[in-house]
């Protein structure tokens, strides 16, 4: 192994720390940061998630309102609801968590959250404004790809960056983000022609689709940074992202591990836009 | 010259003859389409351009309202009218023209174009639903990018484009479509190291900056297809692109001309987006 792991922990720890003194600050002075979870499904791991972002909101000073609609909610279920935290003035950050249930898209449904309140830019409206300069939350494992890099000192203008991924949530706006960052950037996807030697002419690979061990070595140049942001959870209770690890590690210059890279930074953000909503 | 000039002039008078047939359906009904070209500026090509947009209108029984709000106008008096415009119920479609008053910002007041009547998709939330995939109207000048390409038989899928430019308007929007249409997709920019490698690797080249001569015919593959957005006024009266047409055109396969490439399909899907809004 070669690579350098580039780790999320730190950095997810750094913003905790941030966020703690700015949510007692608000405290002091009568606003309690406070997000809101809303979710419909009875998966497990979505469960589990939720646990994980209350106790992390716990532990910094920002309240956390688990909002469970049952896995049989409807459109209008989903859309009331998000509609009513977007008026109740006690709560500064809301997010859905995937999955919905049967027929309801996140895109028509996260209309609903106040642009104001969309500390994962759920809505059409927050990646618009994103992508048009105006100022927006942006989505949260969009924003940790990019926070991770500059933390560790990973140079982007000018730099080649390939993401994988075309996604609305991820693989957009990070391409978004990393243009504004000045690197020529690269989006590929199912339909990229031999999408192994598009990647391994770029610096920088962005792993961006969810499906486990999709990049191997032969997709990064000798020396690239490779940030994997998928989060596929296996028979035996653990995670791996779309990285094959072991072999990248043994190629690329540095590599986000997956769990511990992305990952934690993403749920550090999502306290940290609650609470920058909230000093509004 | 080795270049096939893929001109606009057929798509952009086959998009009008359609339209005037639905114009005329329309107006059998008692719904008349109307396009409002909102205008703050003493711009004498802002104002050629109006003038071009009003009498194409009237040609395809479109009606045409342009406002003049004068060069001084303030950013209120650009969002009330734009606001007031979009409650007009005899109005299908608005656009606001460029060059805006000092200080006054288009992501700011398009905000106050009502998205079913935003024919240009200015609005910061037509772009975020358009890349969220609900319905929306795309940038007038991205879409015909798309459309005349897809006019002259140019496959996208699993092809190579290089996008020069990321502005809002049209940089952005038109890397998004491609990526739609399944191209593997790389925009590139004033940052971008070695800009003639990168788009030289490039099957399709869109030129999208708005700098007389930009690409030059070391910066295209042989047998490439060039694109090109830019329309810059030249002394003499006359217009150029980006592209330095006469050495690129002996070296790529295809070539789009400035003027009467983009432009017109441009100026015709303003129209036809006018009249979609009207059919609602």
């Amino acid at each position: 192994m070669t690579a350098t792991l580039l780790s999320g922990k730190e950095l997810a720890a750094a913003i905790r720390a941030e966020i703690a003194v700015k949510a007692a600050e608000l405290s002091a002075v009568g606003v309690r940061p406070r997000l809101a979870v809303v979710y419909a499904t009875a998966d497990e791991s979505a469960a589990w998630y939720v646990r994980l972002i209350a106790k992390t909101a716990e532990k910094v000073g920002v309240g956390c309102e688990i909002v469970d609609l049952g896995p049989d909610a409807s459109e209008r279920d989903v859309r009331y609801k998000l509609s009513s935290l977007s008026l109740d003035q006690r709560v500064h950050g809301i997010i859905l968590q995937t999955p919905l249930p049967h027929g309801v898209r996140m895109q028509d449904v996260a209309l609903a959250i106040a642009f104001e309140k969309d500390v994962d830019g759920a809505n059409p409206l927050s990646l618009g404004r994103l992508v048009s300069g105006l100022p927006a939350f942006a989505p949260t494992t969009a924003e940790a790809v990019v926070r991770l890099l500059d933390h560790h000192h990973v140079e982007l203008t000018g730099r080649r960056v390939a993401v994988v991924g075309r996604s609305a949530v991820v693989g957009k706006p990070v391409a978004h983000l990393l243009l504004n960052q000045n690197a020529t950037v690269t989006v590929c996807h199912s339909r990229t022609k031999d999408l192994a030697e598009v990647t391994s002419s770029a610096e920088v690979v962005v792993a961006a689709v969810g499906k486990a061990g999709l990049i191997t070595a032969d997709h990064v140049a000798p020396g690239a940074v490779v940030v994997d942001v998928g989060t596929i959870p296996t028979e035996s209770g653990g995670m791996v992202g779309d990285v094959e690890a072991e072999g990248v590690a043994a190629k690329a210059g540095a590599l986000t591990p997956v769990p511990g890279g992305v990952g934690p930074v993403t749920t550090a953000l999502l306290l940290q836009h609650t609470v920058q909503a909230a000093s509004r």
